[in-house]
């Protein structure tokens, strides 16, 4: 059998990973949520015909959404995840003693309930008992709370659909509110190389760039993102990511990773002169 | 019209760029050489099937492997550049003007001829004064070298077909023999994310850490690249990419960049985990 998924990253470009079979197709309220099997990604789940994750890159996202901010905060105590209902998420923070309370806000759940019975190894963060989900909108969600926080890791994926809530100048507003004072809101940045996707990930840091007095943006590689290159947005009230980072105490944890390290951790804030440019022209314009 | 190119970066992934047409195609001895035109990459460059460079993207590699050794290198005269026959690497040595000699040794003349037709803002790199282009072997050439070079470039793309030869051990000594005595070699390195590449790029390490005191390995994002990821061999007889680099040297060149600026340079070492695993492996193994 010749199967193949294949995802636009823009109308002229396609990526295409060979399938093995297809175990699962569902539509919720929010979207249609299909999982495949793959030789090359292993297991990999779509949302609207996007790859959210698969099993063989899920890492380096789900480490470098936590592990870098977690590396900056000296005592995060409260987490409220937006999004992040596969639990990818969830598993990093439940490496850290010291974190009581891990928050999900994840509006389906259909979403949940497919990756706790595809994706095992994602899903097993939600179970932690400081673990609570809340099956809500993220926005109605972040609107009741006001100094809550001590880290907002904002996990939704997709900037344009759904979510697209997640990615206002209230949103970003209302992020600030709900965070302590010395908080830290970390969120996907999208692909800056495409075209079409420059002018959002221009407008994500511009936001952030007005509502915080500390942003700065980090970068990852990851194969199933459009052009393989993926940003994260830091957005801060007192830690800057790289003048209060403190590998010491990470690495003092000995927690396991595949991408992230503290090494690593200064280079992804090292960008391509073309995203610093474009950061720029947003900060100045 | 519907055209796709579609281009197998394993046997089960596969990344397909829209084209609009079709404005060359030939084949010489070594290679099928084809030029496309496209919407997302511009005019694109394939050899037996697979991207060479596209006027999209090849800045990050010709400014990657052009300005990080020139960064380091205190004063480099003589350079020779083995590939390089689109003229991408020479256009962006000619902005030295300490340079003298600047030898390329490119087997195919097709690959020139195609390129100064098609590629003119590559080929014009190769109409600079000091710029001798060899249509020779590029191990027999080096054969005939000692102490000759500050600076080596493999452009060579295709380390397990009719490149073959510039992988080998005997190349890695070769080069060795034709530096100076603090010559510096940079090389393609590879993709080490999918595991059929992961071989090749462990071997890579192995010839080059054990022909030069110094060995280390730096990564670009290359959206055309499997996986869009990227990594360069830098081998040294005496100068460290880091400890000898000299930011404020190369920033008062004024070299206009899109993608490395001395920033860069330094986030361009700091490897995912998973890499300096492996490369730790083979210098232990």
């Amino acid at each position: 059998m010749d199967l193949w998924f294949g995802e636009l990253h823009t109308d002229n470009v396609k990526l295409s990973i060979r399938v093995e079979q297809q175990v699962f197709h569902g539509e919720s309220e929010f979207q249609h949520i299909d999982v495949f099997d793959s030789p090359e990604f292993g297991r990999f789940l779509t949302s609207d015909g996007s790859v959210i994750f698969s099993e063989k890159d899920e890492f380096t996202y789900d480490e470098m959404i936590v592990h870098v901010p977690m590396a900056v905060h000296p005592n995060v105590c409260r987490v409220l995840v937006l999004g992040g209902g596969d639990g990818g998420v969830a598993r990093e923070l439940s490496q850290y003693d010291e974190i009581e309370v891990i928050d999900v806000v994840e509006p389906d759940k259909l979403f949940v309930d497919v990756c706790c019975k595809y994706f095992p190894d994602n899903a097993c963060g939600l179970r932690d008992s400081r673990v609570r989900i809340f099956y809500e909108d993220g926005l109605k969600f972040l609107r009741t709370k006001s100094d809550d926080y001590d880290l907002i890791i904002n996990d939704c994926t997709d900037p344009l659909g759904h979510a697209a809530g997640l990615f206002t100048k209230e949103f970003y507003g209302s992020c600030f509110k709900a965070l302590h004072e010395d908080g830290i809101m970390v969120y996907q940045h999208g692909s800056p190389f495409y075209d079409e996707d420059e002018e959002t990930c221009r407008a994500m840091h511009k936001r952030a760039y007005r509502s915080f007095p500390i942003s700065r943006v980090y970068q990852a590689h990851i194969p199933t993102c459009p052009a393989g290159y993926w940003l994260f947005g830091f957005a801060s009230k007192k830690y800057h990511p790289l003048k209060d980072f403190n590998a010491a105490r990470w690495n003092a944890r000995h927690i396991k990773t595949w991408y992230y390290s503290t090494h690593l951790h200064r280079g992804a804030f090292m960008l391509p002169r073309y995203v610093e440019e474009l950061l720029e022209e947003e900060e100045n314009g």
